[in-house]
């Protein structure tokens, strides 16, 4: 079992794009070379987190990606809803009611299986710690000098182009 | 991403097996009967939970799958961890050190990537409560009704058979 690596892509993509606020739009291009990712494959990734809301694209030459609301507004759970989606991990498929549980009483059923919600419990769990921390959060723990390096790499790239 | 539905499946067998315990072993086939799941994909999930040591198994005609300890000593962790393996879901590639990262100086990347480090802080939340929670747990919160009916299932198996 292992996350997208959209995810990765996502939230990296969010940090940078902070970073360079005010700036104005940036190209699905510029932030794929910023990383050496394949452009095309980030564009999906970048246009899920446009319809959840996460990043406002502006069309055209000078177009491209920003953030659609401040870091302390977005958490670690809305990227990785946003790319993942928001299905159980877990998923129960109700088992228990096959075979031997064929001829129990619906009765029986009528609670959800106690399995099942012990994993949605501990699911639960992680989905609330990454709603708990936002991207403004991850952003005070990484060292200025990868914001100041960042921010002089867009730059050369606009001088550049 | 979604977990494997092996998980669903050991989980289930666990608590079966608990509810069997005194029985003697119980086979892949009555397993996988009781569930109506294929017994040749089942085996290999048993497997699993044997390379564990959550089942422990003997061979022959008389042969199958009993639980290696007590549910209490049993977590949802273990299983999840014999079926799913115990790497993290969120994978950090440190796409951070590539395209404009590839300048930066070795010291910028002394400390883990925050996005790593925060993503992972909410993964063990998720571990954390799995860990905390024993087959004995789940088995506490299922109806008597469905330990009773799976006992006279397995009992009606063993006339036939």
């Amino acid at each position: 079992m292992r996350m997208s690596e959209g995810v990765e892509w996502g939230l990296h993509c969010c940090v940078t794009l902070a970073w360079l606020e005010g700036d104005g739009p940036v190209s699905t291009a510029r932030l794929a070379a910023s990383f050496e990712l394949p452009a095309a494959y980030l564009n999906k990734r970048l246009q899920a987190l446009v319809r959840a809301g996460i990043l406002s694209s502006t069309p055209g030459a000078r177009g491209g990606f920003q953030l659609a609301r401040s870091p302390e507004r977005i958490t670690l759970m809305d990227v990785v809803a946003a790319i993942e989606g928001t299905d159980d991990v877990f998923r129960c498929t109700e088992i228990r009611r096959r075979g031997a549980g064929a001829a129990a009483s619906g009765r029986e059923f009528g609670r959800p299986c106690g399995i099942a919600t012990a994993m949605r419990q501990a699911e639960l769990a992680w989905r609330r710690e990454l709603a708990a921390q936002t991207l403004a959060d991850v952003m005070a723990g990484t060292p200025a000098s990868a914001a100041e390096r960042t921010r002089r790499w867009f730059a050369a790239e606009r001088t550049h182009t």
